[in-house]
């Protein structure tokens, strides 16, 4: 007799467990149910249907062939029946039955299963605090809320908008009400940067220079207190002023929906996550679970890992359908493979950054670089900041950040760098990557190849750098330990405006010059070499060693770091 | 004492390979020896200098901080020598010495050396035929070639042009002859495609619609047989006509210059490149060698490999360094990575092509998808074809060949995909691959996953179909074998003119109606069920098969495939 498949949840995982089935047993009876009228949408368009970009919600849930993936449609042409607006209230494991009720009707009723597959996502955490749900503070949780946003903006009732939480939602809701709406839009986050243990503090600096240079204000390091009703408006209060906001979105993560699971004695993990093995199934053989309300395997790091995200839905359906159909497929775990598009720059990050790799016991160190993506020959050319972490013990590449223009420059590194990551792969493996090479596409040496042989040098001990945020502090103070000289061998032109500021504590000598110039460098201080990349740094830093010097640093990534940070980071 | 380091060849791997040795071991004293006077340049970079995308040669010749890289900037940047205009003659590896003479004195000399690196490069091909050394024929070998074709084009002395070789570098000096310049160029390849044995006949058969759609006149499958001069200009007699030029460029491949190796007594390989192990060490302990000049080892066949990239040729040159300073670092070998510009298109590849593949004696097959490169719904979108070459026996990926706008999004899919490649992966490696995903950068399963997911379903048996090419010869003549019957499952208005010049042979069914009206289907041909990319077409197999009819055919990679593909292979 045919199976009976019941699916709880019809946004991501669960369509695609049910219509991957229905291919490889169209004789399955396959039932989705969920909670909402609205199924089966492209959750990660949000903002881009908030900012403009894209004009109808409709288009977040069609097919790429203009198909809006409606009840009707799954049932027409993917086999598979959907109950919308019907919400599970119970698992009986022992009877294999599910208790739905129809949010319309108020009907209850109950579901036999052979199979049962959770995919009841997550939900967007709400701060504790006093005003949390208030009419005009608003979560992103599904496209209700989306719509709601998007009406109150289109009706011209907003001009000042607060976004609590700098992670990735709360940034690209910003850049859409800043981008396309022109509003006033405040960033306001628990953590000292964006992105916080995502991305290493430079990068999230790069990323906070841009924006600001885009309007948007940024506060790190504040607390949110409350939020009052001002008038027909909101004041949000933190440990350091009040932000007035017409419209409130607050981005601070999410947490699964594992509720109905945990009620029904299925195993859930210390994240609030459903426990699976790698081919998706939980503690009861008979039910599988997918998407954001499990937890996954994080393949750095060994732990579990929390990981929402649309794309390992997606990935996560499939091996549901897989292993219900009898094929043993498996999903091995996550590298946590990030990227945003941020105005006019790119932003991504996968395996672990420096912060959290050290928080893990690594013996975590990185090198960050400022190399160009194309050849520099080449008028489309731009740098693209990347940063390797790695362990010092074993070799192995723990991650790789990186920030560009928005275009895929960062994105095809970070593909390439995931694909290694997720198998252990050391910084020779990175060396040895063969990346593509023509000049409208890469350098002869790609940056992220140069970028494991600057890992290389550093794990030598050949390269000795010191970070531009450290060096910064050193400038703001030039008094304090270590008592420092830098030694700038750009340009006489970029030099020239800092050996006014620092006097005889900053000496240019032009690269090309040093190797016959060298008997001037004072050997009383710590020598800071400076240079845009850091590669004509190092050479300088090779060079010094040889004959003897070696109490020189090398500013990492050099100057073409430093003007993408935010003037806040710069000396007073 | 310190060493003795001579180099021979003075273009990419051997400056490479001075500056890092010279960096690990200051007190080396390293020479290098070029014919040349220009050195240090961007070979790559030559089409577009010619086009005038790259103004001034010396671009090509200067560093990301616009330093010339001459003889005096080795000097006194790198602490290296360099002769120039300097012909290397002999190698006595008894005694430790190459002769060389001076090309403006005549004076020769020997150097001594206690490690030899030879970075001889390679020659560019010509074809054997009468007039190919007439003086308006050129090949693209080095910068003094480039020089005088631009100079002939800037003064105004070319209209047509003739490019002999349909390979990367023909088609670049194609596009910066009739993008910039505007002139009348035709192609002319020995072989049935352009780009052979770097992309099957589908890949390239899109390349050269888009080539025509710029005016640039392809011949495939004709053999050049002389160079006539006429009048000014030339004629170039193929097998089938004559094609006017007032410029020849030959470009059909370049072979390794390992003449010096050869009478030195040093082992060189069936390919004519030098051989080294994978520390790029030659047969003789005190000599290495790198760049274009060696044979290296193909991570897929196994084989000897000839890959003269300029990428490689700079990553060769670091292990070279490595291993004279006692760093036991290698060079495992190459995928063959490959990415081009033609006008508005990227154009790819990675490890082996079927046709190659099998020609190897894999049990290859392959896959092809058309499908987005991010969200559809985000306003950049594009179609990218991916073909997916795999080992049905053992799953092992073998190739990855892309096609899409001018951008990175290939880039991106081809680099992740030659990391995986390169470590020996599976299909199943790549369906677990994490591509980073948001909307502006990828769809949810990305188009690589994607194609994994395909390929696993080919495997499995449950994708069965008919390749464009085969069934183009079907639609030619519809009376052939096999009796086929087209089920279109487009919009009705994009079946309309099929069914009209197709009669009973073409059956419009929409995709989302099929599931319902399936009884229309007649029961007596073989069924090729047609869509943009494939995935629906899959779909209604499966549904089909369910109901146990299994004679159908997928038309793989779909419209979005047929669309992109020249007239010529269109039925008559």
């Amino acid at each position: 007799m045919a199976e009976n498949i019941l699916i709880i949840g019809g946004v991501a995982a669960g369509p695609k467990a049910a219509c991957r089935l229905q291919r490889l047993r169209p004789e399955a009876r396959i039932t989705i149910v969920d909670q909402d009228n609205l199924i089966s949408y492209g959750g990660c368009g949000i903002p881009y249907y908030v900012s403009g970009d894209v004009s109808d919600e409709k288009e977040l849930r069609s097919t790429s062939f203009h198909a809006v993936r409606d009840p009707l449609f799954f049932e027409n042409a993917k086999g598979v029946r959907v109950l919308t607006r019907t919400r599970a209230t119970a698992i009986d494991r022992q009877g294999k039955r599910v208790s739905v009720t129809n949010l319309d009707t108020g009907l209850s009723e109950e579901l036999a299963y052979d199979k049962l597959v959770l995919c009841t996502g997550s939900s967007p955490n709400r701060v504790p605090i006093p005003g949390s749900d208030l009419p005009g503070v608003f979560v992103i949780g599904d496209m209700h809320q989306a719509i709601a946003i998007k009406e109150l903006i289109a009706k011209g009732k907003v001009s000042r908008t607060a976004v609590i939480g700098g992670g990735p939602i709360g940034i690209e809701m910003a850049e859409s009400f800043g981008d396309l709406w022109g509003l006033d839009t405040t960033i306001i986050e628990l953590m000292p940067q964006v992105l916080p243990r995502i991305v290493d503090p430079i990068f999230a600096g790069m990323l906070a220079h841009h924006l600001a240079g885009h309007g948007i204000r940024i506060f790190t390091d504040e607390k949110v207190q409350a939020i009052r009703q001002d008038g027909e408006s909101y004041l949000v209060v933190t440990d350091r002023r009040e932000v007035p906001a017409d419209l409130v979105v607050m981005a601070v993560g999410v947490r699964p929906r594992s509720e109905l699971a945990r009620e029904a004695g299925l195993l859930v993990g210390p994240l609030g996550g459903i426990v699976v093995n790698n081919r998706m199934q939980t503690s009861d053989p008979h039910i599988y679970a997918a998407g954001d309300c499990v937890e996954t395997n994080h393949l750095v790091s060994g732990k579990r890992a929390q990981a929402p995200f649309g794309s390992l839905a997606n990935r996560q359906g499939r091996v549901v359908a897989d292993n219900l159909a009898g094929l043993p497929s498996i999903f091995p775990g996550v590298v946590n493979s990030f990227i945003m598009k941020a105005f006019e720059v790119s932003i991504g990050a996968t395996g672990l950054s420096l912060e959290v790799a050290k928080a893990e016991g690594f013996d975590a160190d990185r090198v960050i670089t400022a190399q160009s993506d194309r050849a520099h020959f080449f008028p489309t050319q731009a740098i693209i900041p990347l940063e390797m972490v790695f362990d010092r013990r074993t070799r192995r590449v723990l991650g790789v950040q990186g920030f560009g223009p928005m275009g895929d420059a960062v994105l095809a590194r970070l593909d390439a760098a995931a694909a290694l990551i997720a198998k252990g792969a050391t910084v020779e493996d990175f060396i040895n990557l063969e990346m593509a090479y023509a000049p409208p596409f890469a350098t002869a040496l790609d940056a992220l190849n140069t970028t494991a042989n600057v890992a290389e040098n550093s794990l030598a001990g050949r390269l000795r750098t010191v970070a531009i945020e450290e060096f910064m502090a050193w400038m703001d103070k030039p008094g304090t330990h270590p008592d420092w000289l830098a030694l700038d061998i750009r340009h006489p032109n970029e030099a020239k405006a800092f050996c006014q500021a620092f006097g005889e504590r900053w000496l240019a000598i032009p690269y090309i010059e040093v190797r016959t110039r060298q008997g001037e460098i004072p050997y009383d201080r710590t020598l800071i070499i400076i240079c845009d990349a850091g590669t004509r740094s190092y050479e300088i830093q090779c060079l010094l060693d040889g004959r003897g010097r070696r109490d020189s640093l090398v500013l990492a990534g050099g100057f073409n770091l430093v003007r993408r940070l935010p003037a806040s980071w710069w000396p007073k």
